[in-house]
């Protein structure tokens, strides 16, 4: 097997042709990398640990792909631009070919956003990644989960449930299933951010689950809502409501913002409780993917 | 046992009162966190992996110190002041007071440097931490690894192989050892880089071994060094040169700059090679730490 040296030669230079538009001064090879932008810096970090956040038959291309993925959803949740990624692997595989074909699914990413990868660390131990992803505002606004308006509408731009759907497809090895894409590559919804910065008030993406996701909204916001259960939609069933993975973008908008392109499923209200409605005798407990 | 949510708490405040002079505009709790800053930001990623990096047997509070201090080292090797980190937590404890003590030394170090937790991510899962590090330069100057020039000096600041010790004896329960802290709570050598920002020309922090380390530096630098084996302080023996841990900055300084508040192991070449020096009959292959 080559050395870690080596190995990290794989990753070194990915998203190199766009340091200069992104404000990277030094990319990886030293201590540190370095961005120089005039603008605000965004950051956030998400782990993908084998068999919680990915099966472990997952093809390293699609590891490597939605583990950057995963962690671009924040960038897309407050309306930023993604300029820039680290990646710390930790992996007990000592085959060369798996680090090649990870690091063509990061890359594939990188090109997909135009963004570049700036450092990492790579490690021997139990298969877990680390994305670590920088953005920058489009303009001037950011948007945050604390703002929501008693008022405003509740929207996702895209049924829930997807990515549930697709992880059941794959451990049933229903190879064919149009879902698969869903879970193993999740869009990381930057263009969706960056049209709706415009007119949102508040937004996340939803990794944890709608509801689950949208009650931390709620709770920043210090607001209620009423949800319209039988808007919602779904692909499986209801519960698709409390699947984690699917990372689309849950936001609110000012009624007199709002437009048809987007699925509303509720209304933000000023008491502090989440209020089910449905015609369909739906029955939910609100929960979301918690990790412990 | 807490939830997920729960647990996040017990970090979610860690440095806040330092956000203002960090350029932290919002610290954890949203998508992502935002800088603020005029000045360069600098970043880099460390992984601890149980075993691997820390032994299994270690406390929780030092597991949490060393895996923010190892990252910290970077920052100090690029000259640079520290301003905040993100913890990733990957971990299969399921006892509330561990995280608890992990919170305690991750606490530590965020007093000890006043920087500030802006970000993580906490999953179920082998034990792995990642430590992001986020600063900014002091003045104008970043020191960088590949700015060395024939005829500087090559220098350390504390004698080689401390860590190595302190492993050592940890190993056989010698609880005494005075070596324990420079293996377990490693000091990230902030102030060091501060001072010698000032006049050396390149740096490195010595984490998989003096010599391989420097090597990094030669390499970037397209020069070679003469290395005076019987000049570098070492702890156990002369094999000291090639363990890791150690943390120490390996710098370059012009020789009218040098001082002798540092100990000088060698000199920049312009050749390629690495030629060691020994009246002591020192044999040594250069071989630094690797992961793999």
């Amino acid at each position: 097997m080559s050395s870690e040296f080596e190995l990290i030669e794989l990753f070194q230079h990915i998203g190199a042709e766009y340091y200069k538009e992104n404000g990277v001064l030094i990319g990886p090879g030293d201590d540190c990398a370095i961005f120089d932008l005039s603008t605000p810096i965004i950051t956030s970090v998400d782990s993908s640990v084998v068999d919680i956040h990915f099966p472990s038959n997952a093809s390293p291309q699609d590891i490597g792909y939605r583990a950057v993925a995963v962690a671009l959803s924040d960038i897309a949740a407050m309306g930023c631009r993604p300029i820039a990624f680290s990646l710390s692997v930790s992996s007990p595989v000592t085959d060369d070919v798996w680090y090649k074909k990870l690091a063509e699914g990061v890359e594939d990413i990188a090109k997909e956003f135009e963004i570049s990868l700036i450092g990492g660390d790579l490690t021997k131990g139990p298969l877990n990644l680390n994305a670590i992803v920088y953005g920058t505002p489009y303009s001037g606004k950011i948007l945050m989960r604390n703002t929501a308006q008693p008022g405003d509408y509740i929207c996702i731009s895209s049924p829930t449930g997807r990515a549930r759907r697709g992880l059941n497809d794959w451990k049933n090895t229903n190879n064919n299933s149009e879902y698969l894409t869903d879970y193993l590559r999740p869009l990381a919804k930057i263009e969706l951010g960056k049209t709706i910065v415009n007119f949102a008030s508040a937004c996340i993406d939803t990794s944890d689950g709608l509801l689950a996701d949208l009650g931390k909204i709620l709770k920043l916001s210090e607001c209620g809502a009423l949800i319209y259960l039988d808007d919602i939609p779904i692909t499986t069933d209801i519960d698709d409501i409390n699947s984690g993975d699917d990372y689309d973008l849950c936001f609110t908008v000012p009624k007199d913002k709002f437009d048809n392109n987007y699925f509303k499923i509720g209304e933000v209200t000023s008491d502090r409780q989440i209020k089910l409605i449905s015609n369909k005798g739906y029955d939910i407990n609100i929960k979301g993917y918690e990790h412990f």
